[in-house]
């Protein structure tokens, strides 16, 4: 019989994400764990300033997608969109590169409006989740701006220019994550990091360079993963040594490194406790106890929730 | 026959104007002139900033006129339009009380990233003017902000919540042109009444009260038009003692003043050579020199042109 003094058993998970990979086991988790039972701190390298609208695409990207709106064969913007306002700016001679549909115009212009009324990021993001019913925690990782330049082969690069107008063409040489050095943790990421509830981190399967990066350059995000006492868990976006979606194998390669699932181990090697891989790599946790594996391609919301719950039991066993 | 060194004939006109009723004239004016001959100042007291997008709601429906887009029956916004964002907007419980087309979105959107590239109302508005195809110079009067509060039995109010909020429905005790005492004239409008080439200036039949007290509530413009060599002529909004259009004739009962087409020469005493009054209100010219009569009734594109023709011969025959 435990003693009666027990410490509670932790109850909460935080989720790591960028945009849509990483949204997919977010909404895993949403189907598997109690809303409470989950936040999920998203990247904010990729926000920008747009028209004068404030867009925070993998926000916007999460919310969405756990709001049952996500475009489904996209993963971002909304199903159902129309595009009234972009083709009247085409037909002015405006900036069309980067799309916006109406739908998702009302949600920037409600952000804007909410950040021009002196909310924080978190703030707005518990308002835009609140209206669009979501009831899980979603959060900017900080409050403070964190932007992500892209250094290429054609100069210095805005993320959003690199990443929608140039379609990640050029080739990749270096990131910067500007901002980083000041940013400071959202408060309730923070709190939840430092608290006695957290019961596990999981580090959804985002792009490492361009999603999790910008978050990990956080000193106090990467310090507290290294120090938490609850299992810290990544799941491996690279299968079969290609990405599932998005340009992560090409940027890896850019940058000199060979894309293969057993690089998430290496690149958060100071802070993960196991990386999950994919069926297809389970080779490499043959007598390597970093690697745990699962089918990792999510095509269904059921393979979302299994991978979901696939986690949480490898948190647990590594809590016990 | 004139010596060699008489002055050049001056050929530019320009036109004070607010929105719907205004624009009319103007419409009128740009039949009949060329384009280089005439510019446009338009009334900002209405400009707002709505949801982070910046609204200037009379140089919109003067463009909006002069393009061909207006919404026929409206007088302000597009044809054609589309409410994609307003009703997601309305979904997300987000403010919907003032009409948002989707077409007027895009222009919003061009002119707040144009102004926060730096550029003057005056730069934006020559820009989003080439971009609609329309070759009349339509200017803001001012560069500088310049708002209509409105002191109503319900307190003080920002000009669109009593006008469009509220639909003029408080009653009306005074008005405020925040900002009217810092504002210079725009440049190009300075310039024109400043140069020897205006041929005279046409006050539209706009509400005196709410779309021309703003503009001239900037007293070097008041004081240009007292000053002026060229002949200032204005178009009365009221006929048969009431307003064709609009809150016009209320507000002035509100105001203490009986709404009648004489009060027009009244209110412009100081600058004013002239004040067309409609047909139905002919006896006021009899022995009263400063009436002028003509069908001011703007019904159809022909009506405006017949009424431009007889300002611009009213100009001519008060110049001669």
């Amino acid at each position: 019989m435990p003693p009666l003094s027990a410490a509670k058993k932790p109850t909460r998970y935080l989720a790591l994400s960028g945009g849509v990979g990483g949204a997919k086991l977010v909404h895993g988790l949403a189907q598997v764990l109690p809303a409470e039972a989950l936040m999920v701190a998203v990247n904010i390298g990729d926000d920008f300033e747009h028209l004068g609208l404030s867009i925070c695409p993998d926000l916007d990207t999460v919310l969405y997608t756990l709001a049952g709106v996500v475009h489904p064969q996209q993963g971002w913007g909304r199903a159902d969109e129309s595009l009234g306002v972009l083709d009247e700016l085409r037909r002015l001679g405006g900036p069309d590169w980067f799309t916006l549909g109406d739908r998702d115009i009302a949600l920037h212009l409600l952000r804007s409006q909410l950040l021009a009324q002196g909310l924080s990021l978190s703030q707005v993001s518990n308002e835009l989740a609140r209206r669009l019913g979501v009831d899980v925690t979603v959060l900017p990782v900080s409050d403070q701006r964190l932007r992500t330049t892209v250094y290429t082969d054609q100069g210095a690069l805005a993320f959003q220019d690199y990443f929608v107008r140039l379609r990640c063409a050029p080739v990749l040489r270096a990131l910067d994550f500007v901002g980083a050095a000041q940013a400071r943790l959202a408060p309730a990421v923070r709190e939840l990091l430092t608290g006695d509830d957290l019961a596990g981190v999981i580090v959804c399967p985002s792009n490492p360079y361009l999603s999790l990066a910008p978050m990990l350059a956080i000193a106090e995000l990467r310090e507290l993963l290294r120090t938490v006492a609850a299992p810290v868990i990544a799941v491996s976006p690279i299968v079969a040594g290609d990405a599932i979606k998005g340009p992560t194998a090409k940027i890896m390669r850019e940058l000199g490194v060979q894309p293969q699932a057993g690089i998430i181990a290496e690149l958060y090697a100071d802070f993960v406790d196991a990386v999950i891989v994919d069926v297809a790599d389970a080779a490499l946790a043959d007598g390597d106890t970093r690697f745990d594996v699962a089918a990792t391609v999510m095509k269904t919301a059921e393979h979302r929730a299994a991978l979901a719950r696939h986690c949480i039991a490898l948190v647990q066993r590594l809590r016990s």
